[in-house]
């Protein structure tokens, strides 16, 4: 794609932009509440976000436009002889950008801050119907070696 | 099992035994360093994990020994309505107790610390060559929804 991304920590001004990209998905729209001003148990995990210095909620901008996020997460771990895992959860990116580069210029970037903060390791899991999203990540050189699993409580 | 499992936040005198534990197992063999005292690196994310809130690395004690130990992170997010996730990684039970309910007690204890810090998926990856494993976290009502992806740096 030709116009250039900007990826920057998100505001609170950008939390109807970021659940509108959470919704507009197969998934997402089952377990998504849009709402403006948006629901509270949203604005109560986004400074929970905020709170935690291990964790950075990112959007991409085009041109004064939300088009993507994702949430960063530094852990550390003794495994792996002591090693930090970057995670990265909930990515989106708008519809209109899927398939044109925008979704991998917002992955190489996030890797690259993983990177930055000295992560030996970038995971991330994926549902098991998203057979476009294994594909882009195979691409990028992410490997399929794990099963995901969840439990719900 | 008969004798009962004492589970508690990991302390700086544990290391040797927990690092002992990552190194006893097919894959952690390859990639552990054993040492008295134990490698700087482990000292360093042992720092790293106890100066983070959202982390709480735990051991099982039986009679007074490290008998297994595994790593709780509680991650915020926006995702389902702004829910927060309890994520468990680097399981490890000592040989002589698997097999036998330890791993479940332990694990059965992670889940309902996720539930007290109010979390309302409890997430964990393992790698796609431990049939074991997969087994063991099925019985324990965890799904196989998501496949695991990761990028080395």
């Amino acid at each position: 794609m030709s116009a250039s991304l900007i990826f920057r920590t998100a505001h609170i001004a950008d939390l109807p932009a970021i659940i509108a990209l959470l919704a507009d998905d197969a998934l997402g729209r089952e377990r998504e509440v849009l709402a403006n001003p948006p629901d509270s148990r949203y604005i109560a995990a986004f400074e929970a976000i905020c709170a935690d210095s291990s964790q950075r909620l990112v959007v991409a901008e085009l041109q004064g436009q939300v088009v993507g996020t994702l949430q960063l997460s530094f852990v550390p771990g003794l495994s792996h002889t002591g090693s930090w895992r970057g995670q990265i959860e909930s990515v989106r990116i708008a519809a209109a950008l899927r398939g044109i580069g925008a979704g991998q210029q917002m992955l190489e970037w996030a890797v690259a801050q993983c990177r930055e903060r000295g992560c030996s390791v970038v995971q991330l899991t994926t549902d098991k119907s998203r057979t476009d999203a294994h594909r882009f990540y195979q691409k990028l050189g992410f490997e399929p070696s794990h099963l995901g699993f969840k439990r719900k409580l």
